[in-house]
């Protein structure tokens, strides 16, 4: 066993404690990480509130990381140690299914290995995640960090990022496609970003007006302020796209009148039973859509296609000792527009 | 005024009186049209129910019919005194909004002219159907009849002819792609065809495994049991497009279940609301979508593709003074597969 420190939860919420953990010596196919820069995902918030399903007992959390590789397994030729990788949501899957076959392992029909709190496929110990100073993984499920990408601002690409890319990419959106961003947090300001690299003319969908200088500067053409009924009236059928990030729920009814003929509205930040009116899909043959992360296929072309546009994430770069300000901030949406956790301070 | 014959109803479920109707003198942009054959649509027994939101009391059913001209107004050019013609679902719309511009006019911001039980949009009258001798239209909107296709067994291609045209084709449907079929009535029976003569492979969902022998000969490879939990469960991922032509309520899951990744499914049967776990969705990066009949450009379409390929509708066709009887028999689904009317009985 190898042992490296982390955070852990205390069960108690937000509540984290400092402990040591082991890792796994490694595999044949393994890859050790010295991780350095680790974002704080929302959904690290729902694992340690105990609404995703894993055990928060022990849970440790962090699904977007950047580092550097320390030691490989004797069978990995695509890395060496000083290289420097991103680690996304998933580390394992099963290899063989036609998701996993299209590169799609995020929804490997035996379900993916997650990143933190998901059994390991070889040993059956539970992963824990990046908010620790060493992560070891399969090298299949690192990525090079591309040159010139900023390691800190790039650990986000490995969630909120490929979340974003991967529905921008199956709407086929890019120049002259017209793309909606509901909510500018850590997805949406990452949407902006992309979706106007993609060559789309974006428009932020905000309750707070006063983010539309914010939206301008990530890329957008401009805010609609969705509590203004004129507004959003003067909007309807215009978009090609609505990428719904807002987790809080909320009625589809008005995203769904924003679109054009066969217009889609993509929801990933809200993972609840919704009540559909068919009809509000039937008249301009609209559809609704979700999708959660992306494949090594997708997170691959996302990363090559933020180095080549210089995308990164807006990040507050706290140290990992600050892990419980960040959650606790998150948690009343007092972030601009994701935190990251410098691990250093774990040596 | 122009006189003619038709069946109205009386108010009271399926029965129908005949009639003597007025049609409007021709304006310059009008044709009228001796109909032949109208079919039998599901739509028209929610109408004569009020289910559609058309008030019920003189109201005229049909939408899907076929006829000759007879008499054209002084600019139309398109067509003559003599020429077959076909009209489905609308006569009418703006002209002028994204959707008409588009070919899409059944999708008018305005409000498309239903074919019957809507307003005018010159004189205000409410329109009266194709369960008449005679109808009278703007050139627009009715289509030339290829040359080839039975009159009779045409008909319904206006409706559901075109209703599975459009998901069809908007999911990208061709040579190698697999299609699912829910419910083999009017609409699933010229589903399968088209499908099939697109190049895809269709399988039937039904609870009636009775009718896989149908199934084939109309074109599909098979015909899966949806009341069979192990096939279901085979079938998980296969396809990429479930057209879903059920009309009574029913779970969409174990639907959605059966699409592979970016798979579409795509409820044309059933204009309500219902419950959709967005998960469901999720995992696969799965497609909800609706539709209602189509415009005028894919009408046209699927017509020239329906003469290519021979595909006209099964019929059972009937003199009109039996429509109680084939209303009757639709509400029980005891139909092969489209109760048509044969109009010559009301001169």
């Amino acid at each position: 066993m190898r042992t490296t420190t982390g955070w852990e939860s205390t069960g108690r919420s937000t509540e984290l404690r400092r402990v040591p953990l082991e890792r796994r010596d490694l595999r044949e196919d393994d890859l050790a990480v010295r991780v350095e820069y680790c974002g704080v995902c929302h959904s690290d918030l729902h694992s340690l509130h105990g609404l995703t399903g894993k055990p928060t007992e022990g849970l440790v959390p962090g699904h977007e990381f950047t580092g550097v590789v320390t030691a490989v397994g004797a069978g990995v030729t695509a890395f060496a140690p000083g290289d420097r990788v991103a680690v996304g949501t998933i580390v394992d899957s099963c290899g063989a299914c036609a998701m996993c076959r299209a590169g799609q392992e995020n929804y490997c029909y035996e379900g993916a290995t997650s990143t933190y709190g998901t059994k390991d496929r070889v040993d059956g110990t539970v992963t824990k995640g990046g908010y620790s100073r060493e992560y070891v993984l399969r090298e299949k499920f690192a990525y090079r960090l591309p040159e010139g990408l900023d390691p800190a601002a790039a650990a986000p690409l490995l969630c909120a990022g490929i979340t974003m890319w991967e529905p921008l990419k199956a709407a086929g959106i890019g120049a002259g496609s017209r793309v909606a961003i509901a909510g500018l947090g850590g997805l949406g300001h990452l949407g902006v970003k992309l979706a106007a690299a993609l060559g789309a003319e974006v428009t932020v969908l905000s309750r707070t007006p006063g983010k539309a200088g914010d939206a301008r500067a990530l890329g957008a053409t401009g805010l609609l302020d969705t509590t203004d009924e004129t507004q959003l009236a003067g909007a309807a059928g215009r978009f090609d796209l609505v990428l719904d990030t807002i987790s809080a729920p909320h009625d589809l009814a008005p995203l769904l009148r924003l679109l054009g003929l066969d217009g889609t509205l993509s929801v990933v930040g809200l993972p609840v039973e919704v009540p559909v009116q068919l009809r509000h899909l039937t008249y301009g043959r609209k559809k609704l859509t979700s999708s959660g992360t992306g494949g090594t296929r997708g997170t691959a072309e996302m990363l090559a296609f933020a180095a080549e546009h210089g995308i990164t994430a807006e990040v507050e770069l706290l140290p990992s000792a600050r892990v419980e300000e960040a959650l606790t901030r998150l948690e009343r949406g007092d972030v601009r527009f994701r935190f990251v956790l410098d691990l250093s301070d774990l040596d």
